[in-house]
């Protein structure tokens, strides 16, 4: 079973602190905004314009996200924890 | 008697927590914005662009949607509960 | 006496109670945001776009539709109660 | 001695309760948003879209509308009450 | 010494009560929003759309114009108060 | 050293009253919203527009200007005190 | 390991007080809006229009810049402290 996000959101796989490389990317707990780490597992098509035409993503599965903790809704699917976002909350790729 | 939805909205019949597949979707009850679950039965003709062309749709009758519960409008059709909301109210569907 | 509404407005005849069809459409007391039933007995000629042309309307005179309550305003003509909405605080038509 | 409203706006005389027609429009005093009753004496050339053409109004001089009570300004012209009104603020033309 | 207002902007000279045409515009004092009455001694060149075209403007120099009383910046130049305000709070030309 | 404003920013010299033109323009004590005058010392390219084109500055340097006191960033380079601002806080250029 | 912002995102390291260079840009204390100092280490490949295309960043890597302090998020990576912005938040390049 799985999830076809729809317009410009996408699915992520919420990475754990453990999972995390070392000397890696580090929030720090004094962020005014503080971020989350992610994994991309699906997304959608992109969002439409006015023109009816899809504006393509500029994320892909397998990407590995930085994004704003806030928006974004829950969700388990087949016991895992995933969170639904549009593209616009990713703040970057980690690479 | 049945509902055709104007512009980008659809009639979604709500599935009751009884007729969820085991393994399936699961909304964490600490979820901050929790969404819900159905089947479209009805969707409108799309959203009408700044130059008079519709949008087409990006969902269809049968889907089965995760859709964000803020929103929607309820109504019983013939006995039985359905649920109007925008198209962009919908977060995904399930395969 | 009539009135033609202007852009995308439409005159909305409310339905009462007891002429509402057995089996048809029931709007829940509980539902958060309540839809009323009415007819369409004059509609605008549509939204005037950026570029100077109409948008089409999606309703038209003799439609049973659903409409949210918010907005509109209630006007009497020759003693039948009338509303004057705009066609988006319609959620769909009934057939 | 003259006004010409700018853009949209539209001169509006309102019509006092004892000019109104026998069998007419009431605006009963439960409404929600009380509309009131008024004849068009001079209209703008209409709204410039963002690509500097104007676009035509859709009101004329000498129609009897119906118009929003919020927004509008009140003027005094040789003796007698005016209302200047955007186009958007008119819900139909009495016909 | 004299003022270009920028973009949509004019520089009007407000009309004290006694320079006033007899039998002219009167703003009641119970007026909701209360308009005031001025001369347009400088126009700017019209607001840039989207596409870099100049939206020509709707008033000229000698212009005795009727506007909003919110919004506008009050100036002195040589010893006379002027005001600055954007055509947009014009409401209409008095003929 | 030297700062290039970004976009349809401008940076400004604030010019002090002692250095102001006798019989010139004078910000009345009572105006609501007060301006203040200053001097350009650079300017942006412009605004980037939906299509990718930038959207010409109507202001050069060397331009004494009225600008609105709301908005803008202090700045202090090599000693100097300047403002960084949009070019739609200038209202106009003192000629 | 480094990330690769999204849209017209930029990364951007803070100029520490002991690097400025002297006699350079202080931002003073009172200012109502204090804006930071910092290099560009990454941007991203730009804002996407409504027609799909990208709009070209502005600055680029290695520019020092002065940007606002509101909004943009905190992120350490590799022990480093970054912040990541958007295009909009830079006020000016440092030359």
């Amino acid at each position: 079973m799985s999830l076809r996000p729809l317009s410009d959101r996408i699915l992520v796989e919420r990475v754990e602190e453990d999972e995390k490389t070392k000397g890696g990317i580090i929030i720090p707990d004094t962020a005014k905004e503080k971020p989350a780490e992610g994994k991309i597992v699906a997304t959608g098509n992109g969002r439409m314009g006015e023109d009816g035409k899809l504006l393509p993503m500029d994320v892909k599965i397998g990407d590995r996200v930085l994004f704003s903790k806030y928006g974004g809704t829950d969700v388990k699917i087949d016991g895992i924890d995933y969170l639904i976002l549009r593209q616009d909350d990713v703040l970057g790729v980690i690479e």
